[in-house]
């Protein structure tokens, strides 16, 4: 068999854009980030992106297509990027057009958690399924779906945002209006704020200074129950949103990543717990969870490969 | 243009097995219900089936295939049920093969939900949408989903129970120990006992022989404030599970059927208001929200139109 094909896959992010060069599931090169903020302009910063992939095709003249995945809304067809979560002025920018124009090479464009999903379900904890759930828990609470072997991006291709489901219909409003988002109560900030609360109810100020996610799990692993308590509880909420998705869409594995889910057996031993007490069998039989086979590097990865089965590479 | 082909629709509840003779959206011809809970068998009640279509096959001799809604899971590809809701020794029989045999002609076996929501997508209020969310709203609360043109049915063709989603990780505990289920707060049971509950409370005894759907349809319509009171709060938690299937699958369109669909504007306002005011712009432009065009004869006319299409006829 021949060498699998190279592609560029950008992963912008409200803080940086990463550009790496991928072949397969690896990223065998990388460029500097670009610093998100320091643009004004969508134009300003397409320029530069264009700038650092050319850059990258000196070292690699066999990059076959380029894949970007993005923090916010994408026409995936169109490759029109409608609006972008926390970086300001990406109104209805026509980001494939102006990409393919300058590079010459097929562009693809698509959500960041698409991208994620993307990656997992072709190369990574959720290889050939027909039917996936993928979720990644960080900042936000973002998600892809995968039904009948086909990315589900619904009407405006804007499906999968599981964060901004609700668990609560009395629950805390949302950024949306939204009542109960999972993101609201799992978020990282949330799981801080919420932990911070449960530490001073406790009467217990020793944590308070740092009760992120990685705090919380070093806690947790030394015994500290309110620690332990947060866990049970995060994996409590995620069980509700991700049966959710299981009544709904039957799913034959879910895939957990992003940095929440380092926390490992602190969150998935519960979240299993209980997700499985409330299904019934068809939805639990044989269900796969999953932690996600790529770390930051799933977004480069996914947007690569969606690039060039796009193309037809 | 040659006239639409003839087939038999079966709605198999858990009451009794409605059979009907099916032309596109209508049923021109019905057979005697069978009373489902006077067989103790499977074979029994399959011999009355056999023989009722075998019947109606006498006055309509092109009919070209027969498909059967069953409530509860059914293996679409094998036709194999696997149990029904509540309808006792329906574990692993293999239906489809055994009909087919029998009569010799193509058989078609799906979920029930999916034969109302296959009807409403081909025939119905959600016709030619490729991303359409269905619910049927009765003593249960089904649904069924179509994403990217096709349907839905998930590795195991259980798909689609919008109505065991939970709108509270700590609500009321389920039938399968889901906390928070949809179905047990606007099932037609649920509706009723919470309505008596809301009476009570204020000190009111009129109302409380007949809190149904309909009559509290009813009493809302005369200007009843607990019975207003009771329909927003239907609105509302619908609106809860119907807006988290929108963030997951950003349909084109949702339909909404069954008896308690039937009070009209009443839950339409109240949830369409809900719904809307907790979505943002991608899920909620161009929504559209309506009612369902089949009644009754939804679950005949989708089980027949399913065993054509899937025949190629």
């Amino acid at each position: 068999m021949s060498e699998k094909p190279l592609a560029i896959g950008i992963d912008f992010g409200g803080t940086s854009v990463k550009t790496g060069v991928v072949r397969g599931h690896e990223i065998i090169d990388q460029a500097p980030p670009i610093a998100t903020q320091d643009f004004d302009s969508p134009g300003e910063l397409m320029q530069t992106m264009i700038r650092t992939v050319e850059d990258l095709r000196v070292r690699h003249g066999s990059v076959r297509a380029v894949g970007i995945g993005m923090p916010g809304f994408v026409d995936f067809e169109k490759g029109v990027v409608f609006g972008l979560t926390n970086v300001r002025g990406w109104e209805n920018v026509p980001l494939r057009e102006e990409l393919q124009a300058k590079l010459g090479l097929p562009v693809a464009a698509d959500n960041d958690a698409n991208c994620m999903a993307y990656a997992e379900w072709k190369l990574g904890a959720g290889k050939g399924r027909r039917h996936l759930v993928c979720v990644a828990l960080g900042t936000g609470v973002g998600g892809g779906i995968i039904a009948n072997g086909q990315m589900l991006r619904g009407a405006k291709f804007a499906a999968g945002e599981i964060g901004q489901s609700s668990i609560d219909y009395q629950g805390r409003k949302g950024h949306y209006g939204n009542l109960g988002a999972l993101e609201d109560y799992i978020g990282n900030r949330e799981i801080a704020r919420d932990a911070i609360a449960a530490y001073e109810a406790a009467g217990i100020t020793k944590h308070i200074e740092d009760c992120s996610p990685a705090a919380l799990a070093e806690a947790a692993k030394l015994g500290d129950k309110i620690a332990l308590g947060c866990w049970d509880g995060i994996g409590r909420m995620l069980a509700t949103a991700m049966m959710n998705t299981c009544w709904l869409l039957n799913p034959e594995a879910i895939v957990i990543g992003g940095g929440v889910a380092r926390a490992g057996d602190l969150l998935f031993t519960p979240f299993r717990e209980h997700l499985l007490r409330q299904l019934s069998g068809p939805f639990k039989d044989d269900l796969a969870i999953l932690p996600a086979a790529f770390g930051h590097e799933a977004g480069t990865v996914g947007a690569a490969a969606l690039a060039l089965d796009e193309a037809g590479l």
